[in-house]
C-alpha cells in the first residue's frame, strides 16, 4: 500500500514545476493550432486540425493524469496538493475548451467563421501565452510575485475583452442571422470559444489564490 | 510566508458569517433586479438591468474571494473550511446564474418574457429570501436547528415547483412555437432561469449537511 | 456535536461498500429502463418512463446523501473520504445524466430515436454493468488489482465508441436534416446520451485512481 503510514515517510518529490510546463506548452500547442485552423474551411482541413488538436488533447490528458497520480502518492510537495492538482486540472480544462471548439466546427461544418470568432481563438492563444509564462515563475514568486501577479491582471484582461466580443456578435447574430440551423452551429461554436477564454482565466485566479496563500 | 509553521498558531479569526450575510444580501438584491427587470421589455432596458445585474455580480465575486482568501490563511475558523467555502462558492453560482438569465436576454433580446419565466424569477427571489434567513441561523443552529432545516425544506420544494413550471412550459413551447430562432431564445432563456432555482436548492443541501454534521 | 473530539474516537463504521453496490443497482436499473423506453415514442409511454427513470434518480439521489452523510460524520473509513464520496457522486452523475435524457425526450417529443441513440443507450447499460461489477472488487482489488484495472479499460472503450457514434451522427444531422425545430431536439438528446456515456467514464477514472493509490 503506497499510502501506508510507513511509505509516507519515503522520502519522494516528483517535479511538478517541470510538468506544470510542460502542459502549460501543450496548451500553447493547441492554441496555435486552434488559431490556424479558423484559416481553413473545407470539411477535410477542418477534419485535419481537428485531429491534431484532439492528439494535443490527449497528450494532456495523460500529462494531467501523471501529475495528478504523482501528488496522490507524493507526501512532500512545494505547494499543497489540492493546488497543484488545481492548477493542472484547470489547464486541462482549456486545452479540453479547444478541444470542443475544433469538434464542433467539424462536426457543424458551419460558413466560415466570423472574424469574431478568429479573435477569440488569438485571446485564447494569448491567455496561453501568459500561462506558460506564470509556470516558469511558479519556483520564485514567493520571493518576487510581482511577474506572476502582472501575469494574472492580463488574463483577466483578456477574459473581460473575449466578453465583450462575444456579447456583441451574439446580439448582432441574433438580430441578422435568419438561417436557423446556421444560427445554432455559429452560436454554440462561439459560446465554446467564449467559455474556453473563462477557462483560461481560472488558470489565473488559481495563481492567484497561490500568490495570496504563499507570497 | 503566511501560512508557515509559526504563522499557523497567529490567532486570526475573520468573521466569516457576517461576510455569508452580506453575500447572502447580494444575492437577494439582484434576485429582486431580475424580477424587476422581466416587466421591461425595449433592448435599451433590458440592457440597463443586465448592468445592474452584471454589476452585483460582481460585487459577489469580490465578496467570495474575500472569503476564500481569508479561508485559506486562516487557521481556526467556526466549521471545516470546506463547509464555508462550498457556502460562498455556491452562493455566488446563484448570483452568476442570476447574471447569465439578464445577459441572455439582453444578447438575445426575446419577445416579452412569459408568465412562467416570470414565475421562475420569482421562485429565485423566495429562494435568495430563505438563503438569507438561513444565514442568520448559522451562530446558533447547533443549539436549535429546527428553522434552519425549515428553510432547507422550503428550498427544496420552490425547486420542484420550479421544475413543474420550466417542464410544463418546454412541452407547450415544442408543441405551439414555429419560430425557429425565438423557440431557441425562449428555451434557453427558462432553462437558465430553471438552472438558478437548482443552483438555490444546491445551497439548501449544503445547508442541510451543516446539520448533520454540527448539530 | 457528532464531529467533537471525542465523539472522533466513538468507533462507528458504516458499511460503505455495500451502499456503492446498491448505487450501482440503481445506475444498472435506470440505464435498462431508458433502453427500454427508446423502444416507445407516444407522448404518453414517454411520460411514463420518464417518470420511472425519475423515481430511480430520486432512489439514487436519497442514497448518495446517505453515504455522503455517514462519511461526513464517520472517522475510520476503508478509503480516503474524497474517494468514498467522489465515487457515490459520480455514479449519481450517471443517474442524473440518464435522467436528463429521458425527461428532454419526453418534453421535447421528438420523433423516433434513431438507432445511433439507441445505441448509446446501450452503451450507457454496458457501462452501468462494468460499473456494477467494479463495486463488487472494492473490498478485494488491494491485493488483486487486475479485474478493476479490466473494468476501467472497458470503461474507456466504451466511451471512445460513444464518441465515434455521437461525431458521426452529428456531422449526418447537420448535413441532412432541414426541420430546425427537430433538429434542436434531436442534436440535444443526442448531447445529452453522449455526456452520459462521459459521467459512466468518469467512474472509471476514479477508480483507476484507487488501484493507483492503494493497490
Amino acid at each position: 500500500m503506497k499510502n501506508s503510514f510507513f511509505s509516507r515517510f519515503t522520502p519522494k518529490e516528483p517535479k511538478f514545476f517541470p510538468l506544470l510546463k510542460q502542459l502549460s506548452d501543450v496548451l500553447s500547442d493547441s492554441a496555435a493550432v486552434l488559431v490556424e485552423s479558423l484559416q481553413h474551411d473545407l470539411p477535410a482541413e477542418r477534419a485535419d486540425y481537428y485531429k491534431r488538436i484532439k492528439d494535443l488533447e490527449r497528450k494532456g490528458d495523460k500529462l494531467t493524469h501523471l501529475i495528478l497520480d504523482e501528488l496522490s502518492t507524493t507526501f512532500i510537495t512545494p505547494f499543497d496538493r489540492e493546488d497543484i492538482s488545481s492548477l493542472a486540472s484547470c489547464m486541462d480544462d482549456v486545452i479540453d475548451g479547444i478541444n470542443s471548439c475544433a469538434k464542433r466546427i467539424t462536426i457543424y461544418n458551419p460558413r466560415p467563421i466570423s472574424e469574431s470568432g478568429k479573435e477569440l481563438s488569438r485571446l485564447i492563444q494569448e491567455e496561453a501565452a501568459y500561462i506558460s509564462k506564470a509556470m516558469d515563475e511558479l519556483e520564485t514568486f514567493r520571493k518576487n510575485p510581482a511577474p506572476l501577479r502582472q501575469y494574472c491582471s492580463k488574463l483577466h484582461d483578456i477574459e473581460n475583452q473575449a466578453d465583450d466580443v462575444y456579447e456583441f456578435f451574439i446580439t448582432r447574430l441574433f438580430e441578422e442571422e435568419k438561417d436557423c440551423i446556421e444560427l445554432i452551429k455559429i452560436k454554440e461554436i462561439m459560446h465554446e470559444l467564449e467559455k474556453t477564454t473563462d477557462a483560461a482565466e481560472h488558470v489565473g485566479k488559481l495563481l492567484k489564490n497561490l500568490i495570496i496563500k504563499y507570497a
